[in-house]
């Protein structure tokens, strides 16, 4: 079950009234952004929504802010009143979907009203911190691409790395980008731990701008660590201390496997203790994950 | 104004109830597929057919001929009853939409059924042919990402490209691949004429399997043309006899400038000749196009 804002209101069903012309689901030609939220409130919400706009104005499409709080305002408050079996879970998936909106035939883009969804439903707290086995995909993370950059909508690159790892009985696809340097994972910044080393690839190198990858490089030091951004090559990964993934929903996830590898021990204890610190300051909640 | 087929009816609005988690609309997961049609007649269904159900394939989306077939007819036969205002125009362009269908959050693939939709609209002849000023865009083909091979829903790099061009007063962008051979435009593939070879990129360069490059191809020998499928230099189009354009609506296109310097005199009126022709034999149409 999930809620819906379309158009203003709030509804407690996807199946809704639309213009099938839209170029979202015609061209992948839009952005979105997704947050975890805990007891009601989303985590980093003022980061999340500037990377969307951000993204919205790589691709040209006009980022309406107020309109964007009030749909996540009305999905809030809704799921707050108690007439509702979304209310309980203490964590929830806030996804944003903006599109250019409708238009004439072919790519030209002119005169686009776009479209807004706002979505929430319940986030199972046994997704957050799990152990992952990588694969190195065949597909490459493209640099010049703004897919590459930004949170769109065209995002078929990482399904089928998804599904490519999945076939091989891996857990997630493990991205280089077209130099062959280290990038990320299907949905995820890629982390190593070299000694006193906290090392993670530029954005430059075709990495999407994470928002815990961010939180992680900005608190680093606070942990004895310190930051660096640079390419990574992929021998790397199994020489280090630890490898680990972080995203906005799963948090941070220790890597124990890489293309059949026993990686490094992993321990992300301290790097975990960090995000539920920031996240007990925002909500209040703590989290009761290891 | 246009014809809808979906879920077994056609309809003369695009405004219709779906499931907005689709995952054509949420992650640009699907293949789509655009056909020129003449006289009610779509031209070279069967290679197009046969090129959507490879991309359907390739990402493990079931491809259903008959479900397909029907939707194709249900339009075709709507649109030539004689109480719509779609049914004069000599020329309509078909497009097909295939996505993976609803699934959960996330991006696993798992028990999705998917979506079809069909689309029937006026094209404007006027668009057959025209003159074509390219600019050369930063945005570059990545030859591992399916989305380069296949014509799917994650388009996106394909509007930013025709974006930036439209942007420096082009009429399309021409785009390189990730090592910086010549791929293609936004929406057709490129060919150059040097003395009496005809020359266009291999599809391994990225490049999206024409139809009408196919034909082009095939049918050079008649000309008089040698055909290569080779890497590209970009330099090489400056110092080509010609360099033309090709797709399924537009056909052909001359291209008479590319950043801004003229190129070879872009004589393409025998290979112009050769598809009227081809296009005469399956409609019994001639179309009126110089």
């Amino acid at each position: 079950m999930s809620l819906l804002w379309l158009d203003g209101e709030v509804r407690f069903t996807n199946f809704q009234p639309f213009d099938l012309r839209d170029r979202g689901l015609l061209l992948g030609d839009g952005v979105f952004d997704t947050m975890l939220v805990v007891n009601h409130t989303p985590l980093w919400k003022d980061e999340h929504e500037k990377r969307m706009r951000t993204a919205a104005h790589a691709l040209g499409i006009l980022f309406d802010q107020s309109k964007l709080d009030t749909a996540i305002s009305a999905v809030l408050e809704r799921v707050t009143l108690p007439d509702n079996e979304l209310r309980n879970p203490m964590l929830h998936v806030l996804r944003l979907t903006l599109t250019r909106g409708v238009a004439q035939r072919g790519l030209a883009t002119e005169g686009t009203t776009p479209s807004l969804l706002a979505t929430l439903e319940p986030f199972d707290q046994g997704l957050i911190g799990s152990e992952v086995r990588l694969r190195t995909s065949k597909i490459r993370r493209n640099p010049t691409s703004p897919t590459a950059h930004h949170k769109t909508l065209s995002y078929l690159d990482n399904i089928l790395a998804a599904r490519e790892a999945a076939a091989q009985s891996a857990d997630d696809a493990l991205l280089l980008n077209t130099h062959g340097h280290v990038c990320c994972a299907s949905t995820a910044n890629v982390f190593l731990v070299e000694g006193e080393k906290l090392i993670t690839a530029p954005l430059s190198d075709g990495v999407l701008p994470g928002i815990v990858r961010d939180v992680i490089l900005r608190e680093a030091k606070s942990l004895g660590l310190k930051a660096e951004e640079r390419n990574i090559e992929p021998v790397e990964l199994l020489a280090a201390d630890s490898v680990f993934l972080t995203n906005s929903l799963r948090l941070i996830r220790p890597v124990t496997e890489l293309d059949g590898k026993s990686l490094g021990d992993g321990d992300t204890v301290a790097l975990l203790a960090l995000l539920k610190e920031k996240i007990h300051q925002q909500t209040g909640a703590n989290l009761a994950i290891a």
